[in-house]
């Protein structure tokens, strides 16, 4: 720690409701740098492919994030964002954005007609600004049309037998007698596609969209098995037409069938949210030149395990045998199970016992707090 | 940290109304041994002279706390208790246990009449153990009386122009006229008293006991004036026939006067609470053997620069060049000036935003984590 160029990559993941991933970095330094001058850290502002991740990775490329009007998940207009990278390259968005459950009050939530038209028109505004990849979220969907709706604003017609266009939602998919593809965007040709995809459901049956994510979505049971019903016959005329079965495809359930659709129709690749991050940050190059890794969450317990940011970075951090310091908001029940999954310390940043108002209020001075002392820490044992 | 033997000295006040300083002791090992069992712990439970100190100097030699019934301030009965060291040599007691101010409610509040009698019983109870050494933590008291009420109780009469015993409080000392030894408990001439005394107050004056303490106690200006007076007068009877003059001495003042009443009656030494704790517990020698330190109270702020527990540890810790870790329930203002001050880090304890009872009972399991994290920490540093 005394000598100059201590390296120690920063790679926390937004602090929901109170901080991004980015103001957590740059609190966690202040911290550093407060407590010992002589370190030198990297800001790799991570997420895990739910909500945040664009904003993250828009922030850790330098991008920029862009606010557009799009369809709604019930066919009204909604203001939704998508992110640029900093080097012009890479579209990055969350589907939530444009179709997500949290626009949709519980009452007028319907799979039925809801449809991920928006999500389309984001990827088409991302395709406006010439990028080579797209890396998608797909978490917290209010849909499940199987992407029918992305496949319809890129271009993309679903035809019933007599030759006219699908109305939006899953209820209408059993009616799909055709695709056509001929005016479907061409710019996708040249574009690779990432998807986020933490579930490895398939597009039908007992495990499938419609059964499991049906009931949050407001699915009465006869309507999940429309709507189960509907995803098999769309599966169907995609495998005869396209030659491409997704019926059984692990993860193709995701968001309503959004995984399947975008695997299919944009050639996507399904990926865990966090290895999606990870690849794309280039984490694992920079983590291997440092000293140590610092990550971190709003709230961590036993099921931060599952998936989540810390414990991807710590995975990294351990093939590179570097030591791993977590920070949370909340450390809940069971925490010590990730200290064999290579988080060797977690530290609580609240300064005693607070609301949950002053908590998030104070979020980035308790980080910075924090951080200054476990530098100081680490400092007082190299003397 | 890899080393068998790596020794660290636990030196923590108590979190009030929370755990002793014991218990924070043994929380803090638990966590330590779980994160790295090579790790030696040597307890040191502390505090500062003041609220916790007998029960921390009892726990710190193995020894035993005892109950006694005793005059309160008020002149009726109060349960109070005093402690006696592992060794047997020692007494410790606290003033305020049997002549404190929150044993009388606000609207009897009287120092008039309020007699530290019941403490001079204390001292008696601690005498029949056949000690040699006597430690006194005089803060909160309720009394004006200059430790009359303790002569009384060890056999001295003090007596009126007509030869006749005061009766109790700082309203009486004005009718003084005599100080007869002649009964005074003989064991106490081979008992070596101190007195934690963190206040420099001469007896009387404007920055004496009355007019200072005054006050709190529910004294009114005009009490006050009498109760200034008394003192005076008492100060003088004292010069005249003992031989001492303790009117302007520094501390003297301290808790209504008895800080001048056993400096002269028990031949008392005042000194700082912290130092006299770090005196007798050897703190000095323990830290010396020791490769770190770790102290701790339930709250740390900048006023934890005044004479408490953790400073005064880490005033010992710093003189050895040892690292020092302090852990709290809540870290409040301008911590940052405690650094300075020989404190290397202080970690709060909390899991997240909990409310000030979840925060109190949870207090061992919010220590053992910390610790645990701290010692993971350390020792990841060292692969």
């Amino acid at each position: 720690m005394k000598k100059l160029g201590y390296v120690i990559v920063l790679a926390p993941d937004s602090f929901k409701e109170s901080m991004t991933a980015k103001e957590v970095c740059a609190a966690m330094e202040r911290g550093i740098q407060k407590g010992n001058p002589n370190v030198t850290c990297i800001h790799v502002p991570m997420a895990d492919g739910g909500e945040g991740t664009m904003q993250s990775l828009v922030d850790a490329t330098g991008g920029t994030v862009h606010t557009v009007m799009v369809t709604g998940p019930l066919g009204d207009e909604v203001e939704a964002s998508y992110g640029i990278s900093g080097d012009g390259c890479t579209g990055v968005l969350e589907m939530a954005s444009a179709s997500g459950i949290h626009l949709v009050p519980p009452a007028q939530r319907n799979p039925l007609t809801a449809t991920t038209y928006g999500t389309g028109e984001l990827i088409k505004a991302c395709l406006d600004h010439g990028i080579n990849q797209l890396l998608i979220g797909i978490g917290g969907s209010a849909t499940n049309d199987g992407g029918a709706g992305v496949v319809q604003a890129l271009g993309g017609k679903l035809l019933d037998a007599e030759g006219k266009e699908l109305a939006f939602g899953g209820g209408e998919l059993g009616r799909l007698a055709s695709v056509d593809l001929g005016g479907f965007d061409p710019r996708l040709q040249h574009v690779k596609v990432e998807v986020a995809c933490d579930v490895n459901n398939p597009l039908c049956g007992e495990t499938g969209a419609s059964q499991v994510f049906g009931p949050q979505k407001g699915a009465t049971p006869a309507i999940i098995e429309q709507l189960d019903s509907n995803l098999r016959h769309y599966a169907e005329i995609i495998k005869q037409q396209l030659g491409k079965d997704i019926a059984l495809y692990p993860g193709a359930g995701a968001a309503g069938g959004l995984g399947g659709g975008l695997l299919v129709f944009l050639n996507g690749t399904l990926k865990k949210g966090i290895e999606m991050v990870i690849d794309y940050t280039g984490l694992e190059e920079k983590v291997r030149q440092a000293d140590m890794v610092w990550t971190g969450e709003g709230g961590m317990d036993f099921q931060t395990q599952y998936g989540k940011t810390p414990l991807g970075v710590a995975m990294v951090a351990k093939k590179h045998g570097k030591p791993v310091v977590a920070l949370a908001g909340r450390i809940g029940d069971r925490i010590e199970v990730l200290y064999d999954q290579g988080i060797d310390a977690v530290f609580g940043i609240m300064p005693g016992a607070v609301s949950l108002t002053e908590a998030l209020a104070n979020g980035q001075q308790n980080i910075e707090r924090t951080s200054e002392n476990i530098v100081r820490l680490m400092t007082s044992l190299n003397k």
